[in-house]
């Protein structure tokens, strides 16, 4: 089959992998489209030494399902943290923090830049008729959006500030002008800039934004920039979120945090239900974000398209590949 | 009046000051004991640049409060946040948090290390007669222990890390015992590991401690190491808690955080009556923490008596001063 594969840093595709094989508990499934995320594009700067093929957002239809067979055909989205079952967080019911995890397309196990991916049958989750590909695929964002409002009390009298209107940070906006907060999100680029009008969601310039203003800061900028940003704008006795994964270390002094009693809240994946359950009440969309469409094989144009500044979300077609 | 003087991060003695004026909302207090603490050694080598009266942990006794003259004779102890009482966070009830706020031999305010010190009427909160100046001079730093169980739930299913066995280190282990958790210190030094198996309360060095295992870690080292340590031992989706105030940064990648959700959370001050109530319950007791007292014009040796590694709290005695 045909995969785009990743190696020490460079991406280029192939034509000479094998259709994978799933496991007794594991279902093939067929990828129909796949989203770049700034995780990826983190991936090739060398965020995580991972080799193989990359892609954690998908939608796709089951295959084959070894022993369920009546899974066959289902269109379906992807819990794409693999647990062992047997590890500490594992019988602690943390399995998305399983010590031995596999993370598709992230972590040992290969993804969904491909035409073919396999996942354990209880990863999947069926896609209702109602919700289209090209909003399905955004199933694993919106959920890591999501995953803010299960970790931070959110509310109308809350003033929260958004830093990045990226492809995360913009489907972020969407979910938190859900929770009534007072929002205003930093917006660097014009075409986010507009889409937040379009949605009547405040936006600023970073150097415009009032210090110390803010009871909550969600970080999803991706950059330590965004991170030093976030410590200038919170109030004392506020919360930071952290959504950004990038490499490179920043410098910080921990004595502030505790002189202002700053809470930092480590967020990443979140709940998949929650995120269909949105999309097939049409309570967030994603289509708006959507900046561009390449076949598989065009994935190296798509991957230059996707890390230019201010670029929302390339999708991969993988139909006919 | 004679106080210890902080300029330059050069400590020395004077006899040239004038007893402070109380203004019209502020009560003159005679300072009976003062307890030195690590701030007050970070102080010292340039963690805040104070000049002045350092010392923020006191008993002592209303001498002059103009227009409330029954509240002269009071023994009393301080919240040593002076807050202006207008800015925002003063108005959002935060005025611990005030943007202006002065600190009893921290900031802008002349502190207890002197014959006399002044704060306004409405942060000195009467002693109960049950408990001995020695055990009411700690009410400020108990006070800072008890914040943690303020902001963080910690109940008997949670394992929990105290990172420092120092002078607050200890208080704070103390408080967490209570809370029937299932507590481990790092602890160091001899002389703490002592008095915590005296107190059946379990310690182990920092070289043995598991990593990735704790639900809660408290960092009370007052160093950069127990910050790294700290990440080390708790748990994905865990909580660390910092409670450390020292000169000097520490390099982080806080993706780390996003992946594996760890929350971390500041804590300064907290509240003075929980800690009176509980010095008089003798549910805290903290005269096993006193490793040294000498008479005010003896600073400079207490000084250096408390730098000394492990060594626990030193009182100054302004007696007759």
């Amino acid at each position: 089959m045909q995969a785009l594969w990743l190696e020490n840093g460079r991406l280029y595709l192939r034509d000479d992998l094998s259709v994978p094989l799933p496991q007794a508990h594991e279902a093939l499934v067929r990828v129909r489209l796949a989203g770049i995320c700034t995780t990826d594009l983190e991936l090739v700067k060398g965020y995580y030494p991972f080799s193989g093929v990359p892609g954690h957002e998908f939608v796709g239809q089951i295959a084959q399902a070894p022993g369920a067979d009546d899974l066959v055909g289902r269109r379906v989205v992807g819990e794409i943290n693999v647990a062992c079952g047997h590890c500490g967080p594992c019988r602690a019911g943390l399995a998305k923090h399983c010590r031995n995890r596999q993370v598709l397309g992230i972590k040992q196990r290969q993804g969904a830049f491909a035409a073919y991916l396999c996942l354990p049958r209880s990863n999947l989750i069926p896609v209702p008729d109602s919700i289209a590909d090209e909003a399905a695929v955004f199933a694993e964002p919106l959920a890591a959006a999501l995953q803010i409002e299960e970790q931070v009390d959110i509310a109308a009298q809350h003033r929260v500030l958004l830093i990045g209107a990226g492809k995360l940070g913009l489907l972020i906006a969407f979910c938190l002008a859900r929770t009534g907060c007072n929002l205003l999100v930093a917006a660097r680029h014009s075409r986010p800039q507009s889409l937040l009008e379009q949605f009547q969601i405040a936006w600023e310039t970073e150097d415009r934004l009032p210090e110390r203003a803010f009871d909550i800061v969600v970080e999803a900028s991706g950059t330590p920039a965004g991170f030093h940003l976030a410590q200038r704008c919170v109030r004392a006795a506020g919360t930071i979120v952290l959504k950004s994964t990038f490499k490179g270390e920043v410098r910080v002094n921990p004595s502030v945090w505790a002189v202002d009693e700053i809470t930092l809240v480590g967020s990443r994946c979140g709940p998949l239900p929650k995120a269909l359950h949105l999309l097939a009440a049409g309570a967030v969309d994603p289509l708006p974000l959507i900046e561009g469409r390449h076949p598989l094989p065009q994935a190296l144009r798509a991957f230059e398209h996707a890390a230019k500044p201010g670029s929302l979300k390339i999708l991969l077609e993988m139909e006919g590949v």
